[in-house]
């Protein structure tokens, strides 16, 4: 395996970076019902991981984040959205993941220190359809760039996976309060598929007559017409989400 | 005015501690339907600042924070959360606010050096009741700890205002669907007195009605008896909140 050197990561790349600060990026996708995470996998290591980066010395730290996810995964995420900063001392215990330093070139002292520093990291978090996305892209560290089932992660770099679960966490207290579907679901939708959305968020099923009272009294939604063209049932109603209160 | 130097500062101290990372508290204090904001006056300054301050290599994030609060204030708070991380390039220039400068030793330059640097800084946030806070001491940089009306901020530091404001939005987003009155409140308590802390909190007169169908839709009270002692009135319902639902 061809190790990662500094002529890949120049010094004067890194000496135009802040130091010990990161971003990464929990992005989290729906499809037909089911959430996934966008991750790479890092080469030849069987170990996955965020598409973070670093921070330019001159450079706001929400613009890193939306340029790191841009040129990793080649998405453009102007809804891209902190939602919390990890400063754990060991979070970052290089000792959780020794086939990572593998895959960099030990002897190249610049690089390992810069490395091997303590981060901090801040975590960015956007819910997206898959289906609206383009093609995912792998960067120069990784094999592979994918939306993984966010039920089945694979094994994750450092504390990555407590970051994806910090991020659903987040998710979930949103979900009764605020419109968390307006860009996975079409303009008008029916309970059901709001229902199945908030089933995959909240990892469990819900009852149905529980869920449509709690939404119908959430003041989140204003209800359409009825759905045509469904058949020989009854056709259900459509909604839609009424605009943010403040 | 004596000038802040390395003596007071120590080289081995600016070692220590993560370079470009700062912890900053917004403690915001509820007394009698008002609403406080903890502030330290910059010695000589006339500038008013959160207590704020960096972060031990060895430290995690979240505990230098409860560090630094009890440093500046003596106050010891457990429920301190994190809300939010400004990393904005411009956030610190000094151009904002030249008198702060002025209070260090310019010549000294690593003292110098570590003050003008970038610092990217991670905001936290408790609400409490003023009447079970201990006294305020100032730090060795400020002349005075106090709380300030939270509707009539004095000149801030840098970005200071924003990171207060940020920390309100945070607040008044919860008010509605999170039991943030818990802390605030004496366990039972009336209508009225929910409405005044909702009304500190919003910055805003309320409907007496429609709060009160609010909260009551919202599941987050309990009634009980009601309040005994009040006069020849018909009493008012006392109230609590029940355990956050998960």
């Amino acid at each position: 395996m061809k190790k990662i050197t500094s002529e890949q990561w120049s010094p004067e790349v890194l000496e135009k970076l802040i130091p010990g600060h990161s971003v990464d990026c929990v992005i989290l996708g729906y499809r037909n019902g089911n959430l996934y995470v966008l991750l790479l996998e890092w080469k030849g290591t069987g170990i996955w991981g965020l598409p973070g980066g670093f921070i330019y010395r001159d450079e706001d730290m929400d613009c890193a984040a939306g340029r790191v996810l841009k040129e990793r995964t080649g998405l453009d995420y102007p809804f891209l959205s902190q939602f919390h900063t990890f400063g754990d001392y060991g979070r970052r215990d290089p000792a959780q993941t020794p086939q990572l330093l593998e895959t960099w070139d030990a002897e190249d002292t610049r690089l390992r220190d810069w490395i091997i520093q303590r981060f901090i990291t801040t975590g960015y978090f956007a819910l997206v359809n898959i289906d609206a996305c383009g093609p995912l892209k792998p960067d120069p560290l990784s094999s592979q760039c994918s939306w993984i089932p966010s039920r089945t992660l694979p094994l994750l770099a450092f504390d990555h996976k407590e970051i994806i679960h910090t991020a659903m966490e987040h998710l979930r207290r949103q979900v009764n309060y605020l419109p968390v579907g307006e860009s996975l679901l079409p303009e008008t939708f029916t309970m059901k598929d709001l229902q199945l959305l908030h089933e995959a968020i909240l990892g469990k099923k819900l009852d149905r007559a529980n869920f449509q009272r709690k939404m119908l009294k959430s003041e989140l939604l204003i209800r359409g017409a009825r759905k045509t063209g469904t058949g020989p049932h009854k056709a259900p109603y459509l909604y839609r989400f009424l605009p943010e209160k403040q």
